[in-house]
């Protein structure tokens, strides 16, 4: 079948990050995340931290600001936003690196990027609340406010943006080849199965 | 983890009653569909036909009318519907069958019913149009009306009817454990990783 490219869309506090870089190091092939933010900066010449603030890290406060800032340019005079330039930048640095051999990209929207691509495999990692949160507590010590609240505007601000870039319901099935709950499964187990069908397919 | 009892809930044409009968086969475990309308049968009194047409495998006309009494009866007077008497019994009969032992329990909104039990895994397959069309018109050759109809058809009964009994929407990654599409992936790797799976978790 020829599938080439991974990649991993998740919910926040999943582990989809993690389990990216486990089936990146299992199969031996390039692992991308932050590096396609790095790439974007070049390309269009806005600052990181704007980059990062227009994706999907803005704290809450931003996170209001983001979306009536896209609504209120999506009922504007046409002109793209700012937010734009960058998601079109972006996506065509996630079609570069689809091209430039086997790889595994987490987030970004490259499911839908690559949608009409036959050699990716789009993959949506997922958990219970409970389980989100609990790992939320364990690995971002650093982050303002309750794990909960974080994890509550997190999902909300990925749904936003992921709805306004793509038309699209985040988080259904049909979109992907293979959601997995981590919680349940294990991120190992994730990995595992991913890095699995990956061979069968290649 | 304990994990004891599968539930597979899938869209038409997805092949996800045979990857069910795989998996029952692969572990050795009962495999549960029909025999569900039958046990119903025998706790209801209804006739075996009106138990079938209640379900999910009315024609287009009846379906119609399907949701129509659904929403009639959800506005009416409070009284259970002869459809709630039904989805009453076959839960109840889930129910049992689950505590009874290890098996697969495909479509009747397992995956609803059984939710609070830990020991259970939650399936969904799906596949592309394209994809569950082909399979369509290979397999069910005895239907009425072009297999595209009748797989529209289907995925509106289908959903209706979850939407009805669970208050939920159907086909969401989050509702299930794992979410795989049949086209992409094939039958038989799909029955292996939820045997697999299923091989590590119990």
């Amino acid at each position: 079948m020829g599938i080439k490219v991974i990649t991993i869309s998740r919910q926040f506090g999943s582990g989809g990050h993690t389990i990216g870089q486990m089936v990146a190091e299992k199969l031996g092939i390039n692992f991308y995340d932050s590096a396609i933010i790095d790439k974007t900066v070049e390309e269009t010449g806005f600052s990181p931290e704007f980059i990062k603030e227009a994706g999907e890290y803005a704290t809450s406060a931003n996170s209001l600001l983001f979306s009536l800032s896209l609504a209120s340019y999506a009922q504007g005079v046409g002109l793209p936003s700012p937010y734009d330039k960058i998601f079109a930048a972006q996506s065509k640095i996630v079609q570069e690196i689809a091209d430039s051999g086997p790889c595994v990209i987490v987030g970004r929207c490259a499911d839908y990027i690559l949608e009409d691509r036959a050699d990716c495999l789009h993959i949506f990692i997922h958990a219970s609340d409970e389980s989100r949160q609990k790992r939320v507590e364990e690995n971002y010590t650093d982050i303002p406010g309750s794990p909960e609240a974080r994890m509550r505007e997190m999902d909300r601000r990925r749904r936003t943006y992921y709805k306004h870039y793509t038309g699209r319901s985040w988080g259904l099935s049909e979109h992907y080849h293979m959601s997995l709950d981590s919680g349940k499964l294990g991120l190992e187990a994730c990995a595992e199965i991913i890095a699995g069908i990956y061979k069968q397919l290649m």
